[in-house]
């Protein structure tokens, strides 16, 4: 259940020389390490619940990705074929894996030998292509990889995250994040679309996932979508007016997910006399009304929506507003690894802070074709039950996203960084 | 989770006269008993699971919507007040009710007293109408429980089917079903379709239920659909292919839930030294290939397409392809309760049979309203984890369908009359 | 999991004569249909939980016993080869059986099918009886069938009530049951005894079942009984005091299972208004602080026993002070089906009103040998965490029990007529 | 739910010396780091089931436990007030703690923290001690802490064994453990008692946990005891005997484990083709048949003495054989870690290589009284489901145990060091 599945591979001919690859490669794979030093062995170890992997699986497991459809397919032999087993998230051809909800029970191989594995790797990737031994195929694969390794980096935030913040003494993941109050959020006004009958979808010759093809054509209808998403303001007013004591507001299934969980507000919050606080990687703070709200399940998102006499946005109206705007914003990059508020008027944070739930089930492009073998075996797997979201996240590498990227969750899911932007139907004045 | 909750009403002038209203009144009132009449108390009384519902709740619970919604708004008193709590199923507006689940542990108020209560209603109802109490708001409220009845009387027949079905003994529903063999099926070929921008979606004017409104424009791309559904002997193909051990024909839910539930064949098929033999309500029958096959989730449907080099169609390909097509076909009226096969080549059982899977997820069409009030309350709630079905069954009172249709239920349901049209992507050749 | 199993057989030599054997069948037998005749057809067909069995599966199981073990050895042919595996109960040497917790779900046979079974089945024996064709041991194999249903008898007024009890409308099961109030609870006392060097267990020559045997020597330290077990005024006063949420007084296992169950007072207990009514076969009514206490789980039971000071009596305290005590009290033949109040001072209620738990689980005599065949096959099966109750209840058929009977059930149950006697060690004064 | 609860203290004069406290604190204290020292930081964070608590847990509650009971009784402060929510077990006098199954989640403190944390209170309590500032009372609290961290000494070994045995690559604990096959058994037979009135619990003026007490009579029939404890060629005989699908060999719960369980053999063997393997703390070896057998249920105990027309023992029948009997044998100290053979004819092997189940239920002594205040809270809160062991194990530290030491744990539990000892009624040659 997640993006990281949506493996796919560019279908257009790439540019890239060994040069550029070999740096982005670089990068990537030192950025994961940085993202796991604030964390002890014990930390990387853990597996609160099924979704949330360890970190330790997810610095195993990008490598074996590399070693498995780049090293191995040279010729050269597994560095420990039990890895095989123990790190394959999904990939059925390529032999059994352990199952889900046990990885944090794999104690063995110990943080050490994993990063001795990932420098063992990084090595022997970097030679090969210095020594020229990889061709065009393999470049692409690498490129993969990479986009495959960044969607784990935000993967490893939010696990992380869930490791430190539901156990009781709530660590901070670092200290050093920027925690500065937001002041007052922007006024949130409508922005209008025509619709039309438009295109959404990766173009030819575009590095995207298979799932985020072939471009088509949608016929949209007049909208209208909010400048920005909500804020905690608007949460805290939807809790204070009994919003989730309210049935009529909400879908059937979300109604009795917050019975049973026992939901009052979103994940991470916490009153204390009074006053909400919210965990943060950068420790417990109290919530901030102006900040963008963030950690909301879809069921969360569809009855604020209604609340707000408002709806989600379909992922097509989505993307076409998102489709003439520079991908700029707050991403993970910018080391506050948590969303700001949105800062001025008009049409904003369409890319970064959160990722926006649409009201688009996850489903295949007419005409959509999964990738032959392995690298697509499981593409459209995860196609039943699950909603689109889009745009990225403060815990996005920047870079990762664009106007066609396709993120999916379940709807009961809120442990990534998911907030809402309201929609409504337009023409009607 | 069903399409019983789709419960709406037609926006539209009605041009029934009141003598037209009560005779169809009376029709569907008797024809729920005439289909309980074969089952004991005891049969109308249990709940195997909790979403086949006890036939006495369903003769219970219909008879409650017209006192609620017909009776009770002309000042009648409510014949026994606890049966707003007992017989309520979802309307929020109107009382807290009993939890789902156990519905089949209410031994009172038993048959005798529910079918007495029936009777009740049935008089009052008749009373008013002769005397002409009701205006032209409350005959339509009126049609609504006659469209409503006639959904709880398929689920009377499902439920039943699973009552009986899974218990050892498998008794027979009724003794008196005509049970020849289909001989041959059809051959299956493909009807192409052009597309283009297409109207799906009840016209105003048409009585239909709000999901199904508005009509609506969606651009749909050339496709093909097969000229009939899948037959049995089409599934005993998959599963003499193995099809049910190969995980890369399957969603990644599908997969998990066929390994936990362990199912190997659609629901009430069983193997007996060599030869299949399938629970029907005429009791069981040796499996005959010819016949349409049915009782199959989602997950058997999309795993099958896959394996058959085809996909599900959309619901909008299936409404367009059959806006053109008479309403004619196989229905519970003509008391086989068994799907036939298909007797003729060109494109056929949209109508009737079994309930076709789309592939598309039940959401709102753009512009949906729910209308407001408790009649209203629910309409969108269950647009969530839910796929489309079209077209009807051989469980379905004639007239009940059109082509705008929605029903809808969760992918692992399978205790429906369902089953599988394929589909694919058009002008390739 | 309940007493129900604890079939076993007389060891000694028996002196009835046939006539007095078919008078005590026919008895039996009319019991267990006036039992259920205040039962409508789907009052005896649910199942809320699984240890409590349908109404209709007991009457059907009881005459299947004696099919089974009296008819069948004759060379007569069961009259539905399907009942041996419908009505089974635990005798796997006799086949294979329906699920426990499914019982609720066979509608087939009906009631009345089920009636019908049981008049040819007590035709049948009856002239088997009367035509002389059954021998001394077959005697004893009926002997053994009508404890069997006395037993079931029990369960049949314990398992309705749950059904009726729990749900909405609380129907009475008889509304001609005696109701009036008992005024005040004779004071509770100690009474010593002074132990050493006892027998308990049945005698030779005795009709016991094979638990309660053999006869043997105990060693019993000085102790005291209460002379009469707990009334609902002392478990109000328990609840007053906060015994509920005082987590030191109860077992770690009890502890939990509140919590998770909720439990803030007996069974069938509920607060209106802060006045504490409880529901009894009768209807439901005001909770009588004079009245016998019952629907205690041990967990409360030992509970309120440290609560009060004092601890639970081990089943050879129990026996040995019931040895001497003529066996009278208040039994299900007084026909008014809940317990009384003490009335008198003086040890007293041993036998009747409530069975009392002991601290003693149920284990295995020195010397203990099962029966060899079916009947004998699952005697010791159920030693393993469950606990001895004592002395009968309102609800057990009257020359049933004895002072060396065994009843048993795990710790959590309460559904069946429970109650508290206080013990305390001796020799202190 | 284990043994490590029933803490209790020695209720007479104690003659220890400081020195003689202080140098068995500081061997107990270190003892615990050299078992932990083979774990790396990850294998010491993990809890693959509720029972198994982390070793970091251990090696923390440990100190947690000479902290509040011996060093704030002095008045100094905690080294930090989160340990006591943390690392507390079960005394609910001293202040809320963390749900027993999420103590795997506790990342932090890591093990590093943990281990300067114990240094501190080890540095505090020898001060303490040289200083001269403990009375009799603290002295014999840290007696009663010294047997406290032994208990948890042997769980840090099975609960260490079961994190390694039970993930996918199955890491030795210790790769230097002795290996060698242990020749033959020596034959098993049977050793008479006479019984009569025998005396068990521990004698007043011993070190005793409270549920030992108080020492009482107990009658006793005529006995026999096997010799030594069953060997795995024993239980190798009961698998090929089919014992594990033979429902009339086992308790009714028992069966109904082994069928949820999917258990055919005792816990961390395992079947290659055709020859068993079972894990060890030094890895995987074949199984031994001369070797005694371990990880046995109660469940699989009782089935198997049932199948052996034996039975399991009483406690008094164990103590009171056990009573003049040197308390030799193999422990934790030998170093081997795993169950030796008998090796030599006659009543051996009471003490050390397994526990041995005795088929009486944990319960009170008659008179028991629990000690007041925080550290006497649960000493009775564990009686009820739980059956009595007797002797220690491979895993047990030499002088822990005596004749009267009562271990305890569920019938299901099989991840300690279990046996079977067979026993037999007496006096019938």
């Amino acid at each position: 259940m997640g993006w990281w599945y949506a493996h796919c591979i560019g279908e257009t001919p790439m540019s890239s020389r060994r040069d550029d690859v070999l740096a982005r490669f670089q990068r990537v794979r030192e950025r994961s390490l940085s993202l796991a030093a604030p964390l002890s062995a014990e930390d990387a170890q853990v597996q609160p619940m099924p979704d949330a992997s360890p970190t330790k699986w997810h610095l195993a497991h990008t490598s074996w990705f590399f070693e498995t459809f780049v090293l191995v397919p040279l010729g050269e032999r597994p560095i420990d074929p039990s890895f095989a087993f123990l790190f394959n998230s999904y990939y059925e051809a390529k032999g059994a894996r352990v199952e889900r909800a046990r990885r944090g029970l794999l104690t063995r191989p110990d943080l050490k030998t994993v990063l001795a594995y990932r420098a063992e790797i990084d090595q022997r990737v970097a030679h090969a292509l210095v020594e020229n031994r990889l061709g065009r195929e393999a470049l692409e694969v690498i490129d993969l990889g990479i986009a495959h390794e960044e969607q784990h980096q935000e993967l490893m935030l939010t696990d992380a995250k869930y490791v430190l913040g539901t156990q009781p003494l709530q660590p901070a993941y670092r200290t050093d994040l920027e925690a500065a109050r937001s002041g007052t959020a922007a006024p949130s006004n409508w922005v209008d679309f025509e619709g039309g009958i438009v295109e959404i979808g990766a173009r030819a010759g575009e590095l995207a996932f298979d799932c985020e093809r072939p471009r088509h054509r949608v016929l949209v209808e007049p909208y209208r979508l909010a400048t920005r998403p909500l804020c905690n303001g608007e949460v805290l007013a939807f809790i204070d007016d009994g919003g989730y004591d309210e049935a009529s507001l909400w879908l059937s299934d979300g109604w009795a997910t917050i019975q049973l969980e026992g939901w009052r507000a979103p994940l991470y919050w916490e009153e204390r006399d009074g006053v909400w606080f919210q965990y943060t990687l950068g420790g417990v703070r109290e919530v901030d009304p102006a900040e963008t709200a963030c950690h909301l399940s879809y069921y969360e998102a569809d009855a604020i929506a209604r609340w707000s006499c408002a709806r989600l946005p379909t992922e097509a109206e989505w993307e076409h507003a998102a489709s003439g705007v520079a991908i700029e914003g707050h991403f993970a990059d910018d080391d506050r690894l948590h969303p700001r508020a949105a800062d001025r008027d008009g049409l904003r944070q369409l890319f970064g802070d959160v990722w926006e739930w649409t009201q688009s089930a996850y489903a295949p492009y007419p005409g959509f074709r999964p990738l032959p073998g392995a690298l697509g075996e499981y593409n459209g797997k995860f196609m039943s039950s699950q909603l689109v979201l889009r745009g990225g996240s403060c815990l996005t590498p920047r870079g990762h996203v664009r106007a066609s990227y396709r993120n999916f969750f379940p709807p009961s899911a809120r442990w990534q960084m998911t907030g809402v932007r309201l929609a409504a139907d337009g023409g009607l004045s």
